[in-house]
Order: C-alpha cells, then sequence, then structure tokens
C-alpha cells in the first residue's frame, strides 16, 4: 500500500475544500472513533460466530469494506497531520506484542 | 506498506496463541473501537488548536502513534479475516468522496 | 427520574420483541458505545466553544436529546440486567471523585 | 434517582476545580463516549452468553458498575449543560421505539 500516494490524495482534498482547519488530532481522532462505531454497529446484534458469515452477504461485504477504508483514511491522514511513520509504528507495536503475550503463557480470555 | 508481510504477523501471532477463536469480526470490530477511544482520550480536554502542538511533545506522541497502530493494526487484521482488499477499498472511499463534497460547493462545519 | 418504571417499560418492550436473547451485557454495551458516537458525531467538526451554542439551534438539540436518551436508555438497562443499583453507584462515583481530584490541587488539562 | 440533586452535586464539582471551561457539549461527548468503550472492553473477548456470567465475578461486577456510573455521570451532567430534561427525553425515546418496531413485525436481527 503506498502511503505516502494516499496521503498526498488526502491532503489534496483537505487542502482544496478549505479543511485543514478541521483537521486538528483531536476532530480527526473523533472522527476516526465515530467510523469504527459504524463499523461496529454492523455486527452489534449478532453473535461473534454469525459475524464470520458477513463473508457470504456481499451487501454487508460492501458496507464493512467502506467503513473499515473510512477508518484507515483518518488514521492515514492522522499519521500525516503529526508525522508519525505508519509502518514503522505498526512493526514496533506488533513486536511489543508478541513479547508482552507469550504464547507459553496460553492465555485465554475469559471471565 | 507491506499489508500482506504484516497479515501474515499478525495470522502467526493469533495462530501461535490460539487466538483465531476471539477474532471474530464482531469482536475485532469491539477491539478497533476501544483502541480508537484510547486514542480520542488523550485529546479529551484539550482544544482543537492545542491539539496540534501534541508533536512537541515527546511524551503524547509516543501514546498517540502506540495507539495509531493498535488501530491499524485491528483494521489491517480484520480485513484478513474478510478478504478485503484495503487499498481498493482506500482509493474507491477517496474517490467516492471527492465526488460527495464538490471542492465547489464550498462546504464549511458550523452549527 | 423513576428508574424503576423506565426499567419496568424497558423489560417489557424487549420480551413483548423477544429480543431479551440480543440483551446480553456485550451487545448492551456496544449498542451504549454506537449510541455516544452518534452523539459525538454532532460535535465532530465544530470547535468546543462552537459546540456551546447547540443550545440554539432547536433542531440540532432534538439530535442531541434523542441520543443522550438512547445512551440513557442503554445504561439504564443494562443496570437492570446486571442488577446494579445505578443511584448507589452514581453517588458513590462522585464520592470517588471528589477525593481523586482535590480542589486545592488546581489541576488544569493541557499538553 | 434524583437527577436535579446529582446536577446539582456535578456542577458545584466543576464550579471548585474550574472545569466548566472544559465541560462544552463537544468535550463531554467525547468523554462519554470514552467512557463508553471502557464499558465494552470488558466484554471485548468474551461471548455474549458469557457476557451474561458477569454477575458471577464481583471483581468485574465492580469495574462494570464504575464504568456505568461514568457513563450516567456524563450523560447527567451534559443535560445539565444544554438544559434538556432527562426523563421526558426518554420517555418520548421509549414511545417512539414502541411504535417504529411493532412487536408484530416481530423482527429479529441476523445477516
Amino acid at each position: 500500500m503506498d502511503i505516502p500516494k494516499i496521503q498526498s490524495r488526502l491532503k489534496e482534498f483537505a487542502s482544496e475544500r478549505d479543511w485543514d482547519q478541521y483537521h486538528s488530532p483531536k476532530n480527526l481522532s473523533m472522527a476516526l472513533s465515530v467510523e469504527a462505531s459504524e463499523l461496529m454497529e454492523i455486527f452489534q446484534w449478532v453473535g461473534a460466530e454469525e459475524s464470520r458469515k458477513v463473508v457470504e452477504h456481499p451487501d454487508k461485504l460492501v458496507q464493512v469494506e467502506a467503513e473499515i477504508a473510512d477508518i484507515c483514511i483518518y488514521a492515514i491522514r492522522l499519521a500525516d497531520v503529526i508525522g508519525i511513520d505508519l509502518e514503522t509504528a505498526i512493526d514496533q507495536k506488533i513486536d511489543q506484542n508478541i513479547e508482552k503475550y507469550p504464547p507459553s503463557a496460553n492465555r485465554h480470555w475469559s471471565f
């Protein structure tokens, strides 16, 4: 995925509409959270196992795709506004998670 | 950004811990939303303009970086679980936004 | 506010539609979070000071009212499903906050 | 539940700390959403049915209680700042839901 190209498109999009004024980290974080909720809303009342069947429902899949795209767009835009290198940040976080949750700990999630 | 490589790392991470059982689209969408809130929390009580100054505060920047990474990780993982091509989805969404909000409409956001 | 009366109405509402099966704590917490985002979306792109002017915009005020109502409905319903005494929980939390943030500490929020 | 009494306590709490400046509708809606996510995080990786068992886990129950209290506190505070009558708003919303989802429609949620 060509992040600089996407960031350049998003920058031009904001600039042409004079929307840089709205794209503060605070507002972008709100927009990102709103989009994450819209994604979650699709799965709100179905069970976890049934949610896997979303792949068999093209109409739902299109919605999920659009919401994930919105989330990524705001994350990529925010990274640009703040000057974060997304790929490095992601790699580091995965490294940390590998250390934080050793496979041998065999942690399972329940009450 | 090498999405297939990240997806492969995340897949291995889940598989080695027997966590695929938790990574339903429903649960991943919840996790994504929780991470988006953790990002937002950093900017909760500061003004929009002050939130831009986050770049001058290395300790806050590290937090923001970690939260954006978490958000991207869950988005990339969910895209893999569901079989969504992220780059295409993002490009299509930007195309739609360009059409939905023509620059000439000069839309500004206020009450 | 007559919480037992509202809980009784919500219980009847769920029961008459055979929706108790969806009203698990997990699902209700998701629904609550989705409604909180819908409230937040109203204030997404306006400044904090401008958001106070919502009281001068009857159309926005009606939206805010509906979203706050939805949030309260899910909170009250969840409290019933789990058996939480809301008034006691709220009083205790305010007591804790008073202790956690002594006025003399004069804490202000900024980066 | 004595909403005016709670609002009076919250008003005094904010005033004594000079925090009215932070309690704009925008910021309060963000705080509410953050708390809703913290509630949801408790149920993130457990199944819907297992989430009902939260009542058997006193340590989890205490957490849920604290998060629901936080959510209610911000909702009640926001209603005061904006001048919304919560009880009326809730009653109206339940009335609307009864009309919107007639029991006879027998609507069930699945993909």
